[in-house]
């Protein structure tokens, strides 16, 4: 069962890359095998890091992920070998106004094409997928990821126009991949999306373990337990180094099973009574997805899928077989109103109180399909991220006030978690026995709690790496130290424009959206300088202006006031004359509303 | 031990109203009686409601604080009597841009100003007071308070250049203010504040309870506990109707009590061994500071404060007698680096994460006094107000890398919550036995909760309320219902202004904001219409405009296309060549950057 995949310098060797992206043909040797929880013979390469056989160090660049949530990843590097772990986006902080979303800065990457082997994605999350499509137009490397990861991947590219000339390559739990210096291990892991790995990483220099997104759940939906015995082997081959998900450090014990959850709905589903139910959850849950419609099932009810972005993945897992749906219980969303409400639930997007999904436009009454009433019985089957408390808070408000029946946060047991909490990470620690521990994905507070686990469990304080961003950590079998840093910076992308809005601009559009803006224009004439129209006052965003038409007149007054001035005092220099001009009207304003919008004079010479 | 204050329509009969403000004399029949817990005699109008004098109805205007978090204000209205509870102020949501705070409109109170006898304050928290300055300059009605709650406002008043003329009136738990129709008795309740109070209102229609804010403390730290025998004596005596503070009513159990920090306190004091301890609270949780100067002094450290609010706030208790400060134990917070660190605990403002209070600029290494070094043992002693999570998070994780330890949220019992829970809420309807109900004080999911919990006690679903701002509630001994609706929208104060921030200025600072503006400007020759000078086009908060020269110059070109085109199609209306104007360049500019900035053409006539 060894699966080997030559993906060396020579790029014709990947079968799949001629037809990429759409096609069903795929190499025997890569099949996806369900289920199966034999993974026994994998490539022999192992090698304690005790005995590396030679002493080049391995480096790993941390390029996204640390010290914030998102845009997870990492570069490896073995001597002039590279290849990357991951490429996430990042959703705006509140103060990055009108970012759209937040990618890796591909400097370093750029820097290194001709090295880069290719790019290995643990599973498809945004934080994990979303800055793919980018990083591709930058350098067109070879991806591998599973089944799933590889569907969800194709959607992005192909609304990116790059899918044709993408080089996909579909790997499965077991499999190994194999590049000149590296070669990388799929190791099956549970998490709240199908088809998650973790990665073994093994080059001369010793092998780590990149767990990626994951928790232990030894009763899952599907997929099977994580393979808690192979992390036990690679332990016992001895490992390097162990780069782990921290995201739920600050946990103690357990994250639930993903199967208490179906055992929620099948209480609440019976709670309804005869009510409608409408589930709200995050699109990418598939597993939950699966546990709707078995209960909904089982109960007689049928299910309409609600959300574009659900919609999407929903088509994609049920395509490649990752979503089991009976016969006759999946229904049109646009004939919910044929079926009477006690046969019905509606799986929904919105579960983050999202402002433009489907359960914000329901609660606020500004869905086309589905109009809130007492008769409905909603269910949000999330945690709020942190963050968006407020935004579900206000959603659960707005349902409550059309006089439904809502489910929301810890009434009852609707979600768990897709990370592993303190007991699950220190068992992965004790499985694999790491020489260096790197915890990653997660702010300081959830690094920092996740290093005291580490010393915790054993780990030498000068073994514990704590990276950010931009660090290149080399280790050895000596030791394991920063050694460089690369650029690896927050870029925006605002509409079809990446890296070209920056901090100046997010400067320039706090001042705008906290106080708004007034424009002072004239003209002067462009011989003697006197005045010759205007100025004319116009301000947006800073008062009722019909209701202060004596005050815009005053400060057009100071202006005009300040261009004479200017003038009789043979000012003449233009940027003098705006200074002039925007520090009179600036001080009135403020005299006057104690507020400092944007000054703009714009004068134009005739 | 019967208190009574007059305060009929002669307001001369108020004695402090002189000197109100600054004055310490007070009419000794006002004196708060400090741990006092006998409050027998009272005036004794109460009326069973079930035999009320006669048949008039009360009416109780809400005018804000329902379906919200803030802006408590309730107005009581009986024959041809009126007179309000609270004044307070909500905090912006992130989406009114600019706002600095929320206040209730007051148009209905201005309508009926020669009916309104005064203003009750329950507690000094700004969600109870913080709009009542801008009420006293509308109508300027007597105030009534405890010691403390006048203490505050005085100070807010002053910053409003008011004091002098304010009636300020002191009460005390026990004390009955009769006005023509309505008497009202003032109940010791316990808070997260000293001196709350809750009121006993009674007219010819019954009697009506309304609790503001509370918690059932039977340890607190100073003042007693809640006087639960004089709630259960009104009860016996016939409640007309209950408003009960809701804020807490989705938690079940009890809040625990403030002691519980104290005895955390002890214990993370000592495990911080030779660290300096920093505690960040409320500034107006006085018991908390109390705690925390207690156990800085047991352990023979001194204690400096920072913060404005804080030191402001600790200022006016500790003069007035809510603070109790050992000598020798408070320093003066310039001096701190005289003190070795294992001496010192210093208090401080920005358990929120606000991002200008102290505890902010220590962890981004932008405070004065205060650099922050491994040495440093940080409380953050409060838990996130929803909305604050990620702010909150923020300081945690900054504090973290600059290597100081960090207690926050959960990880020990350093905060209780100031409202009461579940188990709370159901004694006091237990005591009060009210024959109706109104949960005030929250949200949609808080005021529904807590209206769940009143039917789970008995009370008839016709008789409980659910009020709305702008409702008006009728209550006889037959029915309790909804007669009336008056103006309780949000009015914006932004800088000096007051309501002169509305929807559309609102709009205007968001797209703003979120895609920034281009101004382009022209000359016309005023005769013929022809262009003189420009177009110009100038940009802010759009792209980083040194990089982007080229796409200025083309949007240059596409207005100057659009004018050439209006003079040559005889266009000369000056709205219509704008519209023109702004199509042209909008279109432009969303093909080239998928983005939508304002776009605001200027034209001059010369």
């Amino acid at each position: 069962m060894a699966k080997k995949n030559s993906a060396s310098n020579d790029k014709k060797q990947n079968p799949r890359q001629d037809n990429a992206g759409t096609s069903k043909q795929k190499s025997k040797s890569f099949q996806y095998k369900k289920n199966s929880k034999s993974f026994k013979s994998r490539n022999g390469s192992a090698k304690k890091y005790r005995k590396p056989v030679d002493e080049t160090p391995l480096r790993i660049a941390f390029l996204g992920g640390l010290n914030e949530v998102g845009k997870n990843m990492t570069l490896y590097e073995y001597k002039d070998e590279m290849f990357i772990v991951d490429c996430g986006l990042a959703f705006p902080d509140p103060e990055m106004l009108g970012v759209d979303l937040v990618i890796p800065d591909f400097t370093y990457v750029e820097k290194n094409a001709d090295k880069i082997k290719g790019i290995f994605i643990t599973h498809g999350h945004e934080d994990h997928i979303g800055g793919l499509a980018y990083l591709l137009k930058t350098v067109n490397i070879p991806v591998y990821g599973t089944k799933l990861t590889i569907g969800l991947i194709q959607g992005k590219l192909k609304e990116h126009g790059i899918l044709s000339s993408a080089k996909l390559n579909e790997v499965a739990p077991g499999d190994v991949v194999t590049l000149d210096e590296f070669s990388v291990e799929m190791i099956h892991v549970n998490h709240s999306i199908p088809d998650a790995i973790a990665l073994a990483i093994k080059c001369g220099a010793g092998t780590v373990i990149q767990t990626g997104d994951f928790k232990v759940d030894s009763t899952p939906i599907d997929g099977g337990m994580i393979d808690l015995s192979r992390f036990a082997q690679l332990g016992d081959e001895g490992v390097l180094a162990l780069l782990s998900d921290s995201t739920n450090a600050e946990r103690p014990g357990y994250t639930e099973s993903e199967r208490k959850v179906g055992e929620s709905f099948d209480v609440l589903f019976r709670k309804a009574g005869k009510s409608r139910i409408i589930v709200a959850t995050f699109a990418s849950n598939i597993h939950r997805v699966q546990q709707i419609i078995n209960v909904a099932a089982s109960l007689g009810r049928k299910v309409a899928i609600m959300g574009r972005s659900l919609e999407n993945v929903v088509n994609i897992s049920a395509q490649l077989g990752y979503l089991n749906i009976p016969d006759n219980v999946l229904i049109n969303a646009d004939l919910i109103n044929k079926y009477p409400s006690d046969s019905l639930v509606i799986i929904t997007t919105g579960s983050q109180g999202e402002p433009m999904s489907a359960l914000s436009r329901m609660a606020f009454s500004d869905h086309r399909k589905v109009e809130i009433c007492p008769n409905d019985y909603v269910i949000i089957s999330a945690t709020p991220i942190p963050g968006n408390e407020k935004t579900v808070g206000k959603v659960v408000n707005e349902l409550l006030k059309l006089g439904a029946e809502v489910i929301y946060e810890k009434m009852y047991d609707v979600h768990v978690s897709g990370h592993a909490c303190q007991e699950e990470l220190k068992l992965i620690m004790g499985l694999v026995k790491p020489k260096y521990f790197i915890p990653v994905h997660g702010e300081q507070k959830h690094l920092r709690k996740h290093a005291m686990l580490a010393q915790g469990m054993g780990i030498p304080v000068e073994n514990i790496f704590m990276a950010d961003n931009g660090y290149v950590a080399e280790l050895s079998s000596k030791a394991i130290k920063s050694v460089a840093s690369v650029p690896a910076g927050k870029v925006f992308v605002d509409g079809s424009g990446v890296g070209d809005v920056g901090s100046v601009v997010l400067r320039d559009r706090k001042h705008l959206g906290q106080d708004g803006i007034i424009v002072v224009t004239a003209s002067l004439d462009y011989e003697t300088g006197q005045l010759i129209a205007g100025p004319e006052v116009v301000s947006r965003g800073f008062v009722y202006v019909k209701e202060n038409e004596a005050l815009i007149e005053q400060a057009r007054k100071v202006a005009e006031k300040s261009l004479e001035n200017c003038y009789y005092s043979n000012i003449s220099d233009m940027n003098a004359i705006k200074g002039k001009l925007r520090d009179s009207v600036s001080h009135f304003v403020y005299e006057q509303t104690k507020r400092s919008p944007m000054i703009l004079p714009i004068i134009m010479e005739v």
